[in-house]
């Protein structure tokens, strides 16, 4: 299947979710390559509203890790956390005695938020490429007000998403993905009501046996059982996310 | 500089925007592995919350064309919109039964933008390191309403951002990016009130110089003068996003 691929897609189809690492540091050569990486990353209209807090207080990392309620964050080498960064522009229209409203409405929350995801997924790329392995936290939004004054989060920021990396010390298997012909569309959105469980019957096979067969956290379980589960559960703190994104100043304007 | 850099992050270093593309349809057996890379792209828990459009209408091509204000996008060979679709998981919960509000919440929401991005980058990666040339078009939401109606996106599914793609037709130079001592902090975020325009002068003449001696659209411009006047500009129809998001069926709830 990988004959005839290039080194990058083969970085991309080998892509594995990585928790665990040896103790080696990652050397500041290389990780100075994955953030020359992040820095080249597209960002809407140039504007380059994300940043990035690099987390080397023990402690804090420990602290994070309890947000993200998964014990490993606190023994990663490198534990990066990209943040929607509107307050940097709005800083330089202050410096420039322009208006400064336009850095806090939603548009350039979502600018920023979509710039912190671009830059997170060139990290991910390139600490893949370096033979290191990396996860991502989605978890750090866990308790949205705890990361915020953890980071010292000023007004016009907010956290995305989290890398925890470092080199492997496990290899799982590839994890199966859905078939993407319930996930790609010609010229316009397709719906298949009442035909998602027998579409994706096959690839629930997939997914069981995935689970039979791995090393760790062995179990008996599905895609389709994980929606029933994972995405049926609601924690309302997450629920109620824009209520911090509008304590952190941006302006939940319904009206144009 | 190059020297002793893998391929994937030479492509990384590599990145510029392309927006004139050569007549030259993309092969099928290119932008399968454009696809494959995209299907193995991370996503939050697991739960593949976002879907794909091919635009291959050469009429809907320039409609989009129109909402984003970009004559080229109607001649691009390949055009991909990604969307946030938490519907088809929905679905996945009613046809077992399950309660299925937790599909409309905001987590969610935010979720399915994030694989949306992360997938989005992945592309444009694997396009690049297949001597193909991309650019985002965060445009598709200068008129949420118009691309929603175009797509036939239905409730739970929400534009995101598109990526125009094909073989390049100009060769432009690679763009300045600001020095990433303003954008990456140590365990905290670090304000510097009062001395951006001082911190990014040497970044601004940068700019000055590839406006100065690009080859197409030459003109006298900086980073900060963009801020200036870009990042000021406000879109009202923009500014107003939740208000979109919300007529697609998310809940917007501000208590826990």
């Amino acid at each position: 299947m990988l004959e005839g691929i290039n080194e990058t897609i083969k970085v991309q189809l080998d892509h594995r979710t990585i928790r665990e690492f040896t103790e080696e540091a990652v050397p500041e050569a290389v990780s100075s390559q994955v953030m020359a990486a992040a820095r080249q990353t597209a960002s809407s209209t140039g504007m380059q509203a994300c940043s990035i807090i690099k987390i080397t207080d023990p402690e804090l990392k420990k602290q994070l890790a309890q947000v993200c309620d998964q014990e490993y964050v606190g023994r990663a080498p490198e534990l990066w956390i990209f943040v929607v960064d509107t307050r940097r522009n709005q800083e330089i229209l202050k410096e420039l005695e322009r208006p400064t409203e336009s850095a806090a409405n939603m548009d350039k929350f979502f600018q920023g938020f979509t710039d912190a995801c671009l830059m997170a997924q060139n990290v991910t790329l390139a600490v893949e490429s370096l033979g290191m392995g990396a996860v991502y936290l989605g978890s750090i939004l866990n308790d949205p007000v705890r990361t915020i004054e953890l980071l010292k989060l000023p007004r016009l920021t907010f956290p995305v998403l989290g890398i925890a990396f470092g080199y492997p010390n496990q290899d799982p298997q590839l994890k199966p993905r859905m078939e993407m012909d319930v996930r790609v569309f010609e010229n316009g959105y397709e719906v298949y009501d009442g035909e998602y469980l027998r579409r994706l019957q096959e690839y629930d096979e997939e997914m069981t046996t995935y689970y039979d067969l791995r090393e760790s956290n062995r179990r008996s379980d599905s895609f389709t059982r994980q929606v029933g589960t994972k995405y049926a559960a609601n924690n309302p703190r997450r629920a109620a996310m824009v209520r911090h994104i509008r304590n952190q100043g941006f302006d939940l304007r319904l009206e144009d």
